[in-house]
């Protein structure tokens, strides 16, 4: 039973605003349950189910353990559900409740090539996002303005809105890996970190650029090369079968021999698709393993506090012997 | 124990981006618990409590569970937890978990003098972000163009994004009560709602307008005018200890009375502060009851599927005697 929108999108093509329940029996048609306020776009969107009305909110517990029991179901796997209702269908239902949301992480995942072209055409989205971002980001100007010129640039362009909080964070505020924008103005010689993403038919894109406004110092080159060594030689294990914990090792030693280990405090990547962040997950600790047809993030950082941060990030199409960048922005800009 | 995001900023001021626990002792300090990643920024921003560093994601349960047996509690009430970390919680301490969501809803559902300051701030974006798509909204452009200009002139001013996907619906599509933009070009005639939101230091606004692109036809206007006597009628009960299932009867009976009531496809309002939907709901079937202090929206609407949609709504600050709409534009545009 799948409750989580992204999850019934995925399965029906149908995207909730919330409140829906999918009922998956492993031999008949799968039944979704949805308000009365998303019945007749559900009517015109849904695939490959039968749709039931919640009449009543308070009532949805009842109805669902009502149709488990008829369904003569003796176990059923679920994706997120409350407590409550987790709670609430043991008893009026009781049958046996799983979690089952690695059924359907499994499946989102991997990719099939109509989602992959899809996301090519977010990620186009955040790079021209990105690109505007950074041609607004000069001395002078606020964080708010920067974030407003590339949100719009997207926009304009059928974005279907933010795919996170754009991050534009200038000067010492560049040291927080995620800074939301300030009413800070950009000053000369600031390190300039902007993390944005746009949504296209419900997939998500995740793009990083830093720069430095205007001449960067010694200092800031070598953190900058730093990050991107790191990001090249990472990039090399983007393919079929490779363990996430040692896609993110390898980045990781770079950074350490370089002598800014303590300064790299988030993991490499993330898994994007319908979520921002989903499997598999490049982490020191991740037991995920990329395959072909993964989209996710390679990401290194460098952050020293009082001092300012680098961040450079792509979306990498892992292949069967090679990763495939999807986001095309030089990373080289005023660096 | 808050775990919702939400709930943290609202009891330290520090806003997580997830992935944080706050566990509030009767007797002693609160204890928040967050990540690495947001250490530093939760060093300046948190107050009230103590910090702790969530070195693992993976061992969190035991380490929750292990200060939660140091500290001697029995019983604890949580917010919003994972199935999986409502198991492990039990397993791991045997303490009692209980649904304690209540709690803090009865705190954040009134709101003190600097949080309704804010909200002000916040529903004053929402006006500049409505009045300027609704000046986009003229025949030939499309939808997508209406909501980049209208949340682009809410950026500039500072709006921390958007407080929910803006809708801009027009002819036909205006008939879904929530109709995201797309690429149609709005025609001569056309219905066109707008429901936007901006956000502020955290907190949510929340706006609809609708007009007719051109001369509207004698049935828009009659149903506008309905719409309109509705909030109004309704307006008047937005005050302290008023039940909200008779705040909506007051909207609902005089729409029904116009011939209308089976396209009013929702509840009449809901709350708004952090979470753009939030207690108190107005609707047939709510037990909440209205409050001084309490922000909610007045939002009646009428849907008639393949003819169109029309809705108001205002923001309304709970009084003892009367509301205060909160929300300035004028409501009848073009109409």
């Amino acid at each position: 039973m799948a409750h989580n929108s992204k999850n019934i999108y995925y399965l029906t093509g149908f995207m909730s605003t919330g409140g829906a329940y999918l009922l998956v029996p492993k031999d008949s048609e799968p039944i979704l349950w949805i308000s009365k306020l998303e019945w007749n776009r559900a009517k015109e969107e849904a695939e490959n189910c039968d749709l039931r009305m919640i009449k009543q909110r308070s009532k949805v517990i009842k109805t669902l353990s009502k149709e488990l029991h008829d369904s003569k179901l003796k176990k059923v796997g679920f994706d997120e559900i409350e407590v409550r209702e987790y709670l609430g269908l043991i008893k009026e239902w009781r049958g046996e409740m799983k979690n089952g949301v690695q059924l359907i992480w499994n499946l989102r995942k991997v990719k099939d090539d109509e989602e992959i072209a899809i996301m090519k055409e977010a990620a186009k989205l955040a790079d021209l996002g990105v690109q505007v971002a950074l041609d607004t980001a000069v001395p002078g100007i606020d964080e708010f303005r920067v974030a407003a010129e590339a949100e719009y640039a997207m926009r304009i362009k059928q974005s279907e809105g933010t795919a996170f909080e754009t991050i534009v964070a200038s000067g010492p505020r560049s040291a927080f890996p995620h800074g939301p924008p300030t009413k800070r103005k950009i000053q000369k010689g600031d390190l300039v970190v902007v993390d944005i993403g746009a949504i296209f038919r419900n997939y998500r894109s995740d793009i990083t650029r830093t720069i430095v406004a205007g001449r960067p110092s010694k200092k800031q080159r070598e953190i900058f090369d730093t990050v991107i060594e790191a990001q090249e030689i990472a990039f090399k294990r983007y393919k079929d079968k490779m363990k996430c914990s040692l896609v993110d090792r390898t980045a990781r030693s770079l950074i350490t021999k370089k002598g800014y280990g303590k300064y790299f405090i988030h993991g490499l990547g993330h898994g994007i698709g319908l979520d921002i962040h989903e499997p598999p997950t490049v982490s020191p600790n991740s037991r995920d393993q990329l395959e072909k047809g993964c989209l996710v993030s390679n990401e290194p950082g460098i952050y020293i506090p009082g001092v300012g941060g680098l961040r450079v990030e792509d979306m990498i199409q892992v292949g069967q012997n090679s990763g495939e960048r999807i986001t095309l922005t030089p990373r080289r800009i005023r660096l």
